[in-house]
């Protein structure tokens, strides 16, 4: 046999673990990871990498696992502004009372990037390397994540009452067409619509905008089922559930992202399977707003792709996916009275493979395969609540927390180095939003009487 | 007025917020803490505590919350040596296939030492500053904590079968007595008898625990109600459920300490609200191993005392008091479909002053009162992840995570300094537990085929 020469390339990860996701279960033992040009180029046994590349980039991590970038695949991250503003309440009083008068009065364009700078911060510190989020201003969100190196699907967002952002569902619409021509060159951007849910925008509005999904070819990201009165209202007004309303209007396609759905009957089900929409689960929100429980298991036994989502940091109250993925995995335990429910290497696959999956980018992201975009974490194990290993992946789900991730590259650009950011500069970041709290607490504490309950 | 001589002493904390727990649902801005000998002389408004008091050692924290130490009311410190072992099992699967055989095969006193240090490294460095503990060898357990600087209740445990620590239900009552001796001398330790569950003590063993106990005047801690098969293989063996029986041996009153108590009638509810007997909620151990939901805010409606503990590593897989209250918080809301189910507030009194109230130390510990011992942690809130503060009681709740509580103190010592344990050689540890690890997963994997299904 004769020997190459090394091929020279930007980056090779070693690694004590690596968890690819895909093949599903597998744990690699002491491999690397070839980056070149952004993208995954070979995953082998360390010392045959050694042998075939050379890199002026060799990172070795003795105590880590690396393993796909985490997507969050629901959330409005702006609303990290919003983060504990109004605690312990019902949803509808979180939102009439409190959540809604202060985006009436708040939002706007700087609100939305400063909220959105906080997200991603938070989120990348965390290792999450794309969101799908779902708020005002989407060109602003787009142009946040572009510039502070995460992946995100920004939603073209839609609901029947006016804004800042818009005052009517055509001017929605509209402006989220504009923003899907201005942010099509972005490299970590993609769209979706972003019809807000079925009782927050009109039959007409929503077969519009599945036209123009089909047209543009973007996912279609909404709020479904996800209390018990969302679905008592359906029925009052429309004499049907809204799963079977968006069935009627032919919504019911691989391109709905629906979020939440704690109100499933068998028979819709059967129907979100065959018709393959995709669900977002995001149990800390559901939990906290106390809208039911999504039935995870019995989701994924009807071979439905259910992937997960932190929803706002003004229903959970953070971002972390690592702490989303060990709730999802234990309250799918919980909920089914079945202990071998969502196994650790489901849950993970759920916050990374199924999630892209659901926003269309499975042959981009969400596993580390040659080929795909180099969106990888590195998480150390050799933390007191994380040792003795016997399974990487168990420490992951169950037992490690976001600050044992310690680096986060997106399409192969090392963002997070050693827990820190290059490129943001945290601290006034952090000024800034502390500011913005105290005026916004005040303006909720003098309004609080004011508002009808 | 005349103003007297500023009096001297040990400590004084100063931090943007304080919550003492007592009196609850309080938030102090501004104000500081006097801590001399080891005891809180006095909480009042930073400025007239400065003028009062002098001291070489002032602390100020700019961005903290200062709160009592959180307690653990139930572990088994030493099995992090298990941690991640055998994940994704229904709970007799998981003891009978994987923990007791690796139990019989390697617990000794240096596995109880190097486990129960795992444990109190992990549990100070998330900011708990006293557990409560079932295990084997409680002499070394006691030492650990009392070397470590950490507060503990040791568990006399008792089960009526043969282990490396004792022989006959008698030995292990004869053993602990003779603990509880030898401990009585430790200035952070205290004794309660630990029968393991009604399962695996016989009546005559419990009524032997419960004249013992009245006599050395201790609690019982003891795992009740954990999973319906429990209750059902009662009914078969006694034709009644485990709570009558403890009620006919005299053992309903407030010395038991109940762990889990997942399957509750509402009359046997009454009867433990009536006889005073405290609940442990388990959240993240009961959603792991599928055991059942515990019905806290009904037990709370019924005036039970309700604390919180994250039950051994092995089911778990930590000991994080953070993640265990934030479970429980949102588990409630979830569980009785009312988000306005155990607020914040009520989450932060289970993890100390109830916990203190179950283990009989309330006097001593669980609120920041002056007279009380200085156990104290302060919670970092300057983080992506819990900026801005509406509530600090919310961010410490639902966003913060362990890695933000920087210091610690027990007993008013400075056991963790700005994340740093002192006295404790972390990095010798984790070699230690991951040599040990590397041995049992070996043992694990080669005697898994062997055992009895």
């Amino acid at each position: 046999m004769t020997t190459a020469a090394p091929i020279t390339v930007d980056t090779v990860l070693q690694a004590r673990w690596i968890v690819p996701i895909e093949p599903n279960d597998v744990i690699l033992d002491n491999h690397a990871i070839v980056i070149n040009k952004g993208k995954i180029v070979a995953i082998e046994d360390a010392a045959q990498i050694k042998a075939n590349y050379a890199t002026e980039n060799y990172i070795a991590l003795k105590h880590h696992v690396l393993l796909p970038g985490l997507i969050n695949a629901h959330t409005h991250a702006a609303m990290t502004l919003f983060r504990g503003l109004a605690d312990d309440l019902p949803l509808m009083d979180w939102l009439n009372q409190h959540i809604w008068p202060a985006e009436q009065h708040w939002m706007n364009e700087s609100f939305v990037r400063s909220g959105t700078q906080l997200a991603v911060v938070e989120m990348l510190r965390g290792g999450t390397t794309c969101f799908n989020d779902m708020y005002y201003y989407p060109d602003i969100v787009a142009n946040v994540a572009q510039d502070s190196g995460i992946r995100a699907v920004v939603g073209l967002i839609i609901i029947e009452f006016p804004t800042p952002w818009a005052q009517s569902a055509d001017e929605y619409i509209r402006r989220g067409i504009r923003v899907h021509d201005e942010v099509r060159n972005l490299e970590l951007v993609t769209t979706a619509f972003a019809p807000h849910a079925p009782y927050t925008v009109s039959d007409s509005s929503l077969k519009k905008i599945q036209t123009l999904a089909d047209e543009l070819d973007i996912p279609l990201h909404m709020h479904v089922h996800e209390t018990a009165n969302e679905v008592e209202q359906s029925i009052k007004q429309h004499k049907i559930r809204p799963l079977e309303r968006l069935s009627q209007l032919g919504l019911l396609t691989p391109r709905l992202i629906g979020v939440h759905m704690t109100q499933l009957l068998d028979s819709e089900i059967k129907v979100i399977a065959s018709e393959g929409v995709h669900v977002v689960h995001c149990p800390e929100s559901n939990l906290k707003l106390a809208s039911g429980m999504c039935p995870v298991q019995t989701l994924i036994d009807a071979n439905v792709n259910v992937a997960l989502g932190t929803d706002g940091a003004a229903s959970n109250n953070d971002l972390d996916m690592l702490g989303e993925i060990r709730c999802a995995a234990l309250l799918a335990k919980g909920n089914s009275s079945d202990p071998m429910a969502v196994p650790a290497h489901q849950a993970l696959s759920m916050a990374t493979i199924n999630a892209a999956r659901s926003l269309g980018l499975d042959q981009q992201i969400g596993s580390l395969l040659p080929g795909k975009a180099a969106d990888i974490i590195a998480v150390d194990l050799r933390h007191p609540s994380t040792q003795p290993v016997y399974d990487p992946m168990a420490q992951i789900v169950y037992s490690a927390c976001r600050e044992q991730v310690t680096d986060v590259w997106v399409n192969g650009k090392h963002i997070v180095a050693n827990k820190e950011l290059r490129g943001i500069d945290v601290s006034a970041l952090l000024d800034d939003v502390a500011g913005l709290g105290v005026n916004i607490n005040q303006y909720d504490e003098r309004h609080e009487d004011d508002l009808p309950s």
